[in-house]
């Protein structure tokens, strides 16, 4: 038996491309033969893009979005609610919560949310830079848009009890109940739950 | 409402990595920012091995396997039966017949199979070429060991009738039968077939 790859070139481009999630080597490989059939100028597109990407990206210095600016368009917008602000825990986020189109707001990105058991610590995350923001006057609501889970309702807390932080401002919550579209039987008894306590008057 | 993407750069990354096979937009949005959370030699390693891989890479000139060399360490090897040649679709058949360790003849890769429907006929394929390399002398059998389908039998039979070719000599194909490890009843009715015309001696 020779090597398993036929050249060291290909090799390298499997090790690398089987260094991103939820790709193993088997679709790395896929991947790197799928380069090999398409033009020169595609593959060098792509490493060209992942390049510049990492190397040029840049944070606004405010909600520490990914901005090509100092300021992302959303915070510079003369367009959007100032008075309020959106935490979550990361980029995507803002994309989801763009998507409805439902918000008008600005944002505040923590990069995380506090997880002892991964080591993350309140230090580690966006929060005193929220908590400027919230000194700094002017915010009249901090929606607290984390993920539902025991990580995110921890840094809901978290951010809820700072002394300095958001005391004397509306803190919101997003609500918590059934998904549109599903069905009673499939909706488990945790959400359930909550979606009858904070029921909402019909017609509303 | 803003544009989808926060900048141009992660729009530019995402679109280029779901031109990819199997990655949607969403995957390659989550490909991107992991990208973005590694280090930056990190991405500079993973661009620049894709755009070495496409500008860089060879095919061996008598096989057609990839290579970094005019002619591949298989076909180079001393240690190979140069008498044999198995003839597979694509590089990574030859890979995977490498890994069964049964195998130590040299090999021949089409680049594909006869597809009408995909409008790939003979003269796309590195057929002719085969015929030249068993024209030239010193092989004693092709193995053919083509996917087990309609398209990989039509250019089995192709391969086998072309009257200039592979005439007087030892043609095999891979034998078609019962997976190892599988059950009667999981055996799909033709393969059970298949593995009864073909049954072999006990203990051979």
């Amino acid at each position: 038996m020779e090597q398993e790859y036929p050249s060291p070139l290909l090799e390298a481009a499997v090790a690398r491309l089987s260094s991103l999630p939820g790709i193993g080597r088997r679709t790395a490989l896929r991947l790197a033969l799928h380069l090999l059939r398409r033009d020169v100028s595609e593959a060098v597109a792509l490493g060209q893009a992942i390049m510049d990407l990492r190397r040029d990206i840049r944070y606004c210095s405010v909600c520490h979005n990914i901005s090509d600016d100092e300021v992302c368009p959303i915070c510079s917008s003369a367009g959007r609610d100032r008075s309020t602000v959106c935490v979550v825990e990361n980029v995507r986020d803002v994309m989801s919560v763009e998507r409805t189109g439902q918000y008008n707001g600005l944002y505040h990105v923590l990069g995380g949310v506090i997880s002892p058991v991964d080591g993350i610590g309140p230090d580690m995350l966006e929060i005193d830079s929220l908590v400027e923001r919230v000194r700094a006057g002017g915010i009249g609501e901090v929606i607290l848009a984390l993920p539902a889970t025991m990580e995110g309702d921890t840094t809901d807390f978290y951010i809820y009890r700072r002394p300095e932080g958001v005391a004397g401002l509306r803190v919101t919550q997003l609500a918590r109940g059934m998904a549109v579209g599903n069905d009673i039987e499939y909706t488990d008894e945790l959400t359930l739950g909550r979606s009858l306590l904070q029921r909402t008057p019909f017609g509303v």
